[in-house]
């Protein structure tokens, strides 16, 4: 699993998710979200006390930022260069918001001057922008856009779906007000959770709204009225998902989270240096490499999808294809959890370099 | 677990849980994918092509209901005699529907006749009910709901969430047009997806509905066209959920899913014989009786709480308890799944008549 998540989840995780189910009102579940939520803080570097959960993948996290941050008539403006920015962008139209898009092509990144320059002259309510964009393997700086952001008092979403776990967020550190993440990728468990944390200045934001939240299910003043005291009924949380996800999050505080973050970027340096030394290019302009999620630039002339076809068929190795604008132009190749060490790119590459220089004998011939 | 759900889940489903995660577009999800769906077709009782599994638990089943089917500024009549059926109203106040209740008191249900005249008068857009209310242990008849709201045109939404899998809901026979439900009760599966069904008539509407679903999350048209061809990516998927819930439908198939529902109305029908020879009624009416949940008055003077506790305590056994109007006044009591039998029943009563008989004890003496 070199793909851009799910990634390789280790047997502790799936031994932990085949516990025995509890009610959603036993104590014993809310012992284990209280762990769960404790792990998160960490791995999202905040001490913000609303920090959970949500039930539902990564995308429903996305869903609860704009549902309960964005007042319908209000002003988004979404950083986007790449797909999952638009995704935003498409979710605030629906909940009637008034969407600025500000665009540069896929693969591009946004300096605190550019972001100011927008942020004055459009002032809106909510800013989002995308941590580590999937599509791209390009990683955002957070406080080019929150420091101008908060200038003008606006609350600043950050999609962390790529990078939480792998690659410090520092929630706190980069003045982010609402972040969230998935479960399947740097925090190496199965999908179904999406990690959701709220700075104290957008809960008073939220708790002052006028407007309930139009989508009941993701409610996050409701939601901390489960997971907090008085622990109100509202749904049958996913156990099983929470069970898998305490186990990830206690392998991670095993290995220590600084030491984590250090490791996946010391595999991935090596990474870019193994794929340069085979004559390869990197899409994603140094110094903007999210370092989990590595994009290289496929030769002129070469099939990529025999390329990956290949690495399937003979050698078990799933990685991502280049999709929209990049369609046909680039690998996208998850080094992470497990994988992200000597051990995983030796494995990797033993394959890679194999179908590469396959096909690029086909390549020439033709 | 003789709760209203989760209930007890067997061993074969945990293992199930655990093989290995794939991504959200290898062909292996989509044969899983397609297999759930066959099984959720046979509970169900439809043909309904679009039938699948949603990524999250019950109450997203239901966001999902009416955030496609209920348009901003319609009216929607939700017939409600208990907790979610409220909950159905509640959602519809928020995505802007012109909300009518049409209400009894908790425990009540609804003839044919009552509907007509409420519907005839309010002519709705969309009609609600609530198939099994977990929350009284009733069975509303869903025919007595879809006539009379298919003679006036409208969409009918029926909760199936306690119900599917443990009683028929025969959604083609009783002209059911959207249908959901929930993966930990009547299908004895880790809670975290959410069955759902839409009759080629409601999809036709939807199809045609001009306003796109506010919740992106829950779009059934964007569902479609990744569970279908061309399969289309729109979230990753939570694959372990889905592979329990495969298994689960395999054991109801291997039992016959006509068998399953006799299996669990002979024990509900032992269950109610058994209450009665201790000389305890049931609060549900009879012929409106949910058949996995049942529904125990509490007798005058006995404290509900003690009997719960010493089930839980000194046998281990969780049922449910009263709620709202009907705290303190019922118990809720769980037969389904693996327990729905002969040895489930012996199991329970044997703790319950010991407890029943200590708490009557002391409520004698006070």
């Amino acid at each position: 699993m070199f793909g851009p998540g799910p990634t390789q989840i280790e047997k502790r995780i799936y031994d932990a998710m085949s516990q025995p189910v509890v009610g959603y009102a036993d104590p014993f579940f809310f012992e284990i979200s209280d762990s769960v939520r404790a792990g998160l803080r960490e791995v999202f570097g905040t001490r913000n006390p609303f920090t959970l959960a949500l039930s539902g993948t990564g995308s429903s996290g996305m869903e609860a930022a704009v549902a309960n941050f964005v007042d319908p008539g209000s002003k988004l403006v979404v950083f986007t260069a790449g797909f999952f920015a638009d995704r935003i962008a498409e979710m605030g139209r629906r909940h009637g918001a008034q969407v600025v898009r500000s665009e540069k092509p896929w693969g591009g990144s946004f300096t605190e001057a550019e972001v100011r320059d927008v942020l004055r002259r459009e002032k809106p309510q909510t800013v989002a922008f995308v941590h580590g964009e999937t599509s791209t393997g390009v990683m955002q700086a957070p406080t080019a856009i929150t420091k101008p952001a908060h200038e003008i008092g606006a609350l600043v979403i950050a999609d962390c779906v790529t990078s939480l776990g792998a690659t410090p967020v520092r929630v706190d550190e980069s003045e982010i007000d609402i972040a969230y993440s998935c479960s399947q990728k740097g925090l190496s468990c199965p999908p179904g959770l999406s990690p959701f944390t709220v700075s104290p200045r957008a809960m008073d934001w939220l708790k002052a709204r006028k407007l309930d939240c139009p989508v009941w299910y993701l409610d996050l003043k409701l939601l901390a009225e489960y997971y907090d005291q008085p622990h109100k009924y509202h749904h049958t949380a996913p156990v099983s998902s929470f069970y898998a996800l305490r186990e990830g999050l206690a392998a991670i505080q095993e290995e220590g989270v600084e030491r984590r973050f250090e490791r996946h970027a010391r595999a991935h340096a090596e990474f870019v240096r193994r794929i340069e030394s085979m004559g390869l290019q990197m899409f994603a302009p140094a110094g903007h490499r999210l370092p989990n999620l590595n994009t290289v630039r496929v030769p002129e002339g070469m099939d990529d999808a025999a390329v990956r076809r290949d690495l399937l068929t003979e050698h078990g190795i799933e990685v991502g294809a280049g999709f929209g604008p990049l369609a046909g132009k680039i690998f996208r190749i998850g080094v992470m959890g497990p994988l992200a060490n000597e051990a995983g790119l030796d494995l990797f590459f033993g394959a890679f370099e194999k179908c590469v220089q396959a096909a690029g004998a086909v390549a020439t011939k033709a």
